[in-house]
């Protein structure tokens, strides 16, 4: 390819919007063009890294005896009726667009795939004669983000592999999931990029076991705990930890005491010489279920923790066997328009606050649902609120406050914690990207679709599922965020839109022109990904285009020309050789082919 | 592959709601799955079809200097609102999906990109130094059909390729045009099919010249008018011709007959001894513009022509210099409601009819549009109406009734017309199936987008923009229903999901086993795409199975296996030969190459 006929628009400035440097260098690179908010076209020189991208994640899928399929981008409300994730995906902060066709059926712009892929295998799957069998795709697909931002790492059409696993066994499953585990290590070293395998939640996919692959960059928006040896990762909606030990509290005998206008629990501690590990934390907020059940809950945490919104909605699910749609505080507005008294000990809660708070409630439940973070339950003294404003108790147990509510996590894992697999390891916080994530979402999709086959035994058992995305073009703009400098891209070979660049210094000199059009068809011949900057402009712009657009080699075909010499460039580690024309050529051939 | 892993779910019977032949294969076949009205699931084999496809039209469109996008498939409203087509495509038979996004911003979901592409194009583009470019897409698009139907032939979601060209001059477009001409005609004949090149209407896309590519079907949903030479070709929106001569009328006094009770024109012709050729048509119809003007229309055509409505959208959007979104009928309901008279002379309508009918009219324009096809104008003497109830006029001429109208071409061409390039020939009606289209924007969209370079006289003007499609989905059912027999599809081999299936006719022969699994082996190494039917099936039924998929050859290795004979079948033709399995791998290199 010709750079003179490749429309390659590349920008001086940083674009004011951009606030990533990846984000940054594929709009000045002209890689992409912004149509709408959270919308881009991905232009010629993208379109070839994604290309790269895809062969590459083809290759392994199909490896992995994965059958490549295409799937509606358009799916009828009733299928995500039947799986209940409807009203959540597009009530509320639901993030699928949705819209009505000209018949007055409800449609959403898919933003994953289980609906559909469950509703085809229990179409064409009737037999465990037939399993396993695991279908994949790579399409575009929608988010109706609330907060589009940093180009392609949360936009609202982005390009996704998706695969979706079934199986006869919950064995079966967990050897796909495996060796799905294993496809992702090769597709993503196979790309070029360093990526951290971590312990994810499975979110509103739902499901078992799930694992998130990361790319490491201080602009994530993922935390990520590590331990120190390396051995456990998983990101901070999962992990779990030991919290560093409490101060203990000693003294049997409860007494009151007085905290006027002490309203955090940093105040109390500093006011009374006390540390936050020595108090209860207690929290009053409010579920609201899928079904329409709002319903009060008192959460208590050690006071040097903090709650995990995750676990809090994994738990409360768990409890109360329905989905959430949302959690919020419990408010005085939100007491008045129930039409109870405002005068709740806000400051002083603790976990044995009455339910007759509740009692008058018009459309919330009436009473608590009382669950006790571990790192709480296991305290045997401590200081917590009276349930009256400004008093505090000192020197209280489980006992004394009638019982110990149901023992969960959910607390906040945080670097310093120590681990659990080896308490002498701690947790360190990194930030990552996303790329990929693997699920065992075992039945759940199946149980609601209905989607079974028949087992050895002749009897009708629904599917074991597994579903794997990648984010291809979040993947793209991340290798970017990992492979850059000061002055551009540095792709990764293995991605690189073009593998070398051929630049002619000065396309008027015949010599230099020659040379550079003869070494351009001699790579383009041996299957070299080139590119000739056969431009009428000064040398200076066109190195600083070649290094912007992050091409792996560069050849400069400059003054030497006339007695065949050439300089060979390394955009990674811009060490630069003079060489005869064969000898870089040479050169390239060796490096290309070990990388591919 | 093997077909034990490939989710082969073939179907004996022929779906209820399927009714044309390509539709029904494709669906027994497990090509494709209905997920809702309109909206198909590509299976495995036919993402492997649409590959191939998409490989050829990739190769030719590389060729021919275009540069590979993927562009955006939500359109903000405002780059449609710019171009003046959103209201077209999104109100009343508008046929763009579309929707609100939980800012309230209007989306639509593209049914074509010329708006996202002229509004890149003005963005990166502003000398002539970079013009010509060109850049495509393979996509999925939406259309909110009114009646989805025929499968892939008429869904609500399909798979396009379109390009967008950029140039300084029309006469650049044109050079560019007759290119992508002849890359069309190499990629249809790549994929093994017969296409016919037809005159088209540019319709809703706009632009000057236009020519579609058909496939002869005879379920097509497009009427082809051909010559008898094949010099011209056209779709019936477009075509033209040389009506049959007119009856001539002789005598110049003009009198009333009586025609009472003669309602149609058969009925006025067969009282009075007329041929419909000696009589005026004249209809009265309404047209809603785009900027909402309703513009009452008296249109005239000779008795026995027929009006072509596209020809009398493009004389309107002429003579009003607006967008037409509708045409209907006026009706004796529709003057009521405007406050007219409902009393019109229905049947005696003629070209003088007076605009005083129209004086009260609450929102239509207060006269009419007239409009006179040339096979009407021709006449010299003819019979028309008389504007009163009953009565007809005979030997009337254009002087008599006040001038000629505005002359334009409004006629359906028909079977038996001449042609205009050489009247001797006469047309033929065809049946098609559109798979591609070429387009001759001009500056249409440049100029309503403000999308300009700067020409070498530093002047700024708009682009000269040209627009290719191809229906990559719809082409794939076309070709099914092209080539197919009573057994199934017949794959041309250049798009056919596999080249060759192996059959082994007993999977618990080990003769047969071990000959089968080598030849499969080798046909793999060699680069065939090879299918291996290992299912432990009676041979009969795999057998249908590889005629129905339509694979172009199956080897079958049956009794003969231990004497290392194969029986080779050819599926088109039924040929069948016994040959030793290296003898048979030799026909299959040799035919194969010569193919790809």
């Amino acid at each position: 390819m010709r750079v003179s006929r490749l429309m390659l628009a590349t920008l001086r400035d940083i674009p004011a919007d951009a606030e990533i440097t990846s984000h940054q260098l594929l709009l000045r690179g002209g890689f992409i063009k912004r149509v709408a908010s959270g919308i881009y076209a991905y232009m010629p020189l993208m379109w070839r890294v994604l290309q790269k991208i895809t062969s590459i994640v083809q290759q392994e899928m199909n490896a992995a005896g994965c059958l490549q399929t295409l799937l509606p981008q358009l799916h009828p409300s009733e299928l995500w009726k039947e799986s209940g994730r409807w009203q959540g995906y597009t009530a509320g902060e639901g993030i699928m667009f949705n819209l009505k066709d000209r018949q007055g059926k409800e449609l959403g712009l898919g933003p994953t795939h289980e609906e559909v892929i469950t509703s085809i295998a229990r179409e064409i799957i009737s037999s465990y004669k037939q399993l396993p069998v695991s279908f994949y795709q790579i399409q575009t697909k929608f988010r109706d983000e609330i907060r589009p931002r940093f180009g392609l790492m949360r936009s609202r059409e982005f390009i996704m592999k998706d695969a979706y696993s079934f199986h006869r066994t919950e064995k079966d499953l967990k050897e796909k999931y495996n060796k799905m585990d294993e496809a992702y290590k090769r597709i993503f070293e196979g790309c070029g990029l360093n990526t951290v395998a971590v312990e994810a939640d499975s979110g509103a996919i739902g499901g078992g076991a799930s694992q998130e692959f990361m790319i490491l960059a201080d602009s994530g928006e993922d935390s990520i705990l590590t331990s120190q040896d390396g051995l456990y990762s998983a990101n901070l909606e999962k992990a779990i930890s030991i919290p560093k030990k409490p101060l203990e509290l000693d003294g049997k005998d409860t007494y009151i005491i007085q905290t006027t206008n002490q309203k955090s629990i940093e105040e109390v501690c500093s006011n009374n010489k006390l540390d936050p590990s020595q108090i209860l934390k207690v929290v009053a907020m409010l579920a609201i279920t899928q079904e329409g059940k709002i319903q009060p809950l008192l959460l208590t945490i050690r006071g040097d923790q903090d709650i995990n919104e995750t676990k809090l909605t994994n738990a409360i699910e768990t409890e109360l066997k329905q989905n959430i749609l949302s959690l919020k505080q419990i408010t005085k507005d939100g007491l008045i328009s129930q039409g109870l008294s405002s005068n709740w000990p806000f400051g002083s809660l603790a976990p044995d606050l009455s339910d007759d708070l509740l009692i008058n409630a018009k459309t919330w439940e009436r009473n608590f649902l009382r669950l006790v973070d571990n790192s709480a339950a296991e305290l045997k003294s401590f200081v917590c609120g009276s349930n009256s404003i400004d008093k505090h108790r000192k020197f209280m147990d489980w006992e004394k406050l009638g019982g110990l509510p149901k023992k969960v996590d959910i607390r906040n894992s945080k670097a310093g914690d120590s681990c659990v697999h080896d308490p002498d390891q701690k947790l360190l916080e990194r930030r990552g990207i996303e790329i990929g994530h693997i699920f065992q979402l075992g039945k759940k999709y199946s149980n609601a679709l209905n989607a079974t086959f028949t087992n050895e035994q002749g009897i009708e058992e629904s599917f074991w599922m597994g579903c794997y995305g990648i984010g291809i073009s979040r993947l793209a703009q991340a290798a970017v965020e990992q492979h850059h400098d000061e002055s551009g891209i540095v792709w990764p070979i293995e991605i690189a839109p073009f593998e070398v660049i051929v630049v002619i210094a000065n396309i008027n000199d015949s010599n230099q022109q020659k040379l550079g059009e003869k070494i351009y068809q001699e790579l383009i011949k041996e299957g070299v990904d080139t590119l000739l900057d056969d431009r009428p402009e000064r040398a200076g712009v066109k190195f600083k285009d070649a290094d912007l657009i992050g091409i792996p080699w560069r050849v400069v075909v400059g003054r030497d020309a006339a007695s065949d010499k050439v300089e060979l460039v390394n955009r990674a580690n811009k060490q630069t050789s003079i060489l005869s024309s064969q000898a870089a050529k040479d050169a390239l051939y060796r490096d290309i082919s070990n990388k591919s």
